[in-house]
């Protein structure tokens, strides 16, 4: 894919997850510093984790972007404070963007490390939905993705698009651009529909 | 010991853990992917935790084993989930058996890597014990075996077990048994006898 | 620097987070255990997320010291629970000291590892201020630093005057020295005049 399009969705998708993180920091009244903190934990903290398994450095300990796009994210929530729900379609589709680019390099690293498909499909859902889990902890709720709209599943769906364009021999381009496809179409069509998993139900319910 | 045994031990331990943690995610209303998720990571967490500090990859990330227990373990919920307050006892003892067999694990792989025996026991009970207290965590609870009945101290206890049987030159597998066998032991007394330790008071009591 | 001098303020240090983590422990009524653990990872959780993300083995684990210090604060906690908060200048005393000498241990062994400074500073501040943000989650509370009087910022400052220190050519033992005596300022300072950062307002208000 071109790099200057990779390099754009790479912001925008920081961006977006930067800001939910700071966005619910500042619900709980938290400082600057503790809002940047939750803020660069949901952008890069899902790709930590995958690179702390696969045996690599954090990505972000080598190029400061991501601390960079995390501060902008923090301006934006101060200047733009009261017209942030206004720009709630936005963000949702940034996010989006993000959640389907950080779900096909989380794929992609961990083929490249040599693992199965399975694991790079774990992998690429941590990539994608593991820094909100964190940013849930410590805001100290139980994390959103367990209960909301399919989030992490359309990671899952698009890794196993992924994996069936790998499967049919086509090129890595098209499987990961299938990949991000099935991201995006599922999150779109589970927020429009208000699709949800099924819930368990309570052992006395 | 025996091959076929210890995979056993590893199957049944492994599900009671993922069931311990989908029927506390089931009494907080997760989805079914919040309800795995907890499931997987309270039967893989502790070792997780434990590969990650002794440097190799995690080691559910080449065998996709422990994701299909969990996946049993969901279904089993699922489908039995009004018997399984009926079942207490039997989960009770799969979880200790698992409990004994992880400790052993947990030690075995850290004096293999070199470590010296004290480390062992920590990642031992880590190991055992570890699983738990990230399930808590990601349930927004604070974690039960800070406050239960004695539990990782019988992980401990088994750890000081096989470092007793190494300093008299019993070979590994007298050992091993040696550990697994207080371990469960010890959980069999704490909750025959309600044994807990003591609770630190708080300052101004 | 005199390392007998150093190894007091890493004593003293590991003494007052190791206290800090139990006495917090002890107020929600935590067994033995769980007080233990809780201190222990409050002493260690920050050096030891920092080695995992340097890629090297957890400090603690070729090294009882940690583990044993954290014992002796939890033998304090017990004897002299009712004292405590006569003491607490000390225990102030003894943490500010603890949090400047893990910022500047983990600067060093950031720079050591070949990593640039921004990354250095990150990890001081996290090897300083991350084991009580650990501590909090494991005890079911939103971190105190994301919310307190400056803490973890002045880590950060020592930071830069660490990287001032090498950018003007200062032998590394001097920048060493003034990263500690700014984050020791800084912590003084902030106590002394309840400094706080800004917080960020809530979206409606």
């Amino acid at each position: 894919m071109d790099e200057t399009f990779i390099y754009i969705c790479d912001f925008i998708g920081t961006l977006a997850f930067a800001i939910s993180g700071i966005r619910l920091a500042s619900a709980k009244h938290f400082d600057l510093f503790g809002a940047y903190v939750v803020g660069v934990t949901t952008a890069i903290g899902g790709g930590t984790m995958r690179d702390l398994m696969l045996g690599h450095p954090p990505f972000w300990m080598t190029n400061p972007f991501y601390l960079i796009c995390s501060g902008i994210a923090l301006v934006w929530v101060i200047v733009f404070r009261k017209l942030l729900v206004r720009q709630n379609n936005t963000w949702f589709l940034f996010d989006t963007i993000g959640l389907a680019l950080f779900t096909v390099t989380g794929m992609e690293k961990t083929l490249q490390a040599g693992f199965p498909f399975w694991t790079a499909i774990i992998m690429g859902t941590m990539t994608g939905a593991g820094g909100g889990v964190i940013r849930d902890v410590l805001i100290n709720e139980v994390p959103l993705i367990f209960r909301k709209e399919i989030y992490a599943m359309s990671c899952v769906l698009g890794g196993i698009a992924y994996w069936l364009g790998m499967h049919f021999d086509a090129p890595a381009e098209v499987s990961a651009i299938a990949c991000a496809v099935v991201v995006i179409a599922m999150r779109l069509l589970a927020v429009h529909f208000k699709l949800k998993l099924p819930v368990l139900k309570g052992e006395g319910e």
